[in-house]
């Protein structure tokens, strides 16, 4: 295991609790740029009323507005659970260098579950990526979301 | 030709004109409720130096925003050209009842061109979907833009 991936998805994890906290589906993001944390964001669809509120989203906007500058060419993003295709299509456009996500969402996984963004033939940028980095944990904190969820 | 799409696809048209006026790539997008315009929006990309700044997005935020409220399950979206992978995702979270664009986007089209989002196993919402609605006039429109930034 890659110490620093590890390292930067507990940071993405920290996010996610935060998203958990305010009952929300909790996934959480972070972008990292030369060793660096230049933006954090978990998710905030129902308390922000913003179908655009994924933790993705949330820190690239962050990311671009601080370096003034919407290419992350030399970024990577790391995501508790895999891109949906919003998102996906997000880092696309924001050519990140690297992709790292934590667990895999079977329901609507967009680089490589339910189908891979970076698989089309869409004349652009495809980042490094690598899936799998604390994939227990990041899918256990969705899981047991979703299960208390269901007692409720 | 539906005469109510036509006449929602020429102010989205204007939208895309007040972009090519930016030196943006002149996609517009106004989202439409019970026969009123809730919220418009052309692309920002450079000025905003935002990677998410595309033209449906924009009017996407401003609608929820308004109706302080994610789901746009009453409201009908007009584009000028065919959204991308991101905004098609975005179009899909946000539940449209009905999406109207121009003209198709062989480069990057994700409802149909290059592949078509609604396709996937996503379990989620389907709008109705209808293109072509001004087609003509919204290719005219990119297509002088890139020409004459060719020419440059």
């Amino acid at each position: 295991m890659n110490k620093t991936d590890e390292k930067y998805m507990r940071v993405a994890l920290k996010e996610a609790h935060k998203a958990a906290a305010l009952n929300e589906v909790p996934v959480g993001a972070v972008i990292v740029c030369n060793d660096k944390v230049i933006a954090r964001g978990f998710n905030k669809r129902e308390i922000n009323n913003d179908p655009l509120g994924h933790a993705e989203l949330i820190a690239i906007r962050k990311a671009s507005k601080k370096r003034n500058n919407w290419r992350l060419v030399d970024c990577d993003l790391y995501v508790t659970v895999e891109p949906c295709a919003m998102c996906a299509g997000a880092i696309m456009w924001s050519r990140f260098k690297r992709v790292v996500y934590g667990a895999n969402d079977p329901k609507g996984g967009a680089m490589g579950e339910i189908f891979n963004l970076f698989d089309e033939k869409i004349v652009n940028h495809i980042p490094e990526i690598k899936s799998g980095v604390l994939a227990s944990e990041c899918k256990d904190l969705i899981q047991s979301f979703f299960r208390n969820k269901r007692q409720l």
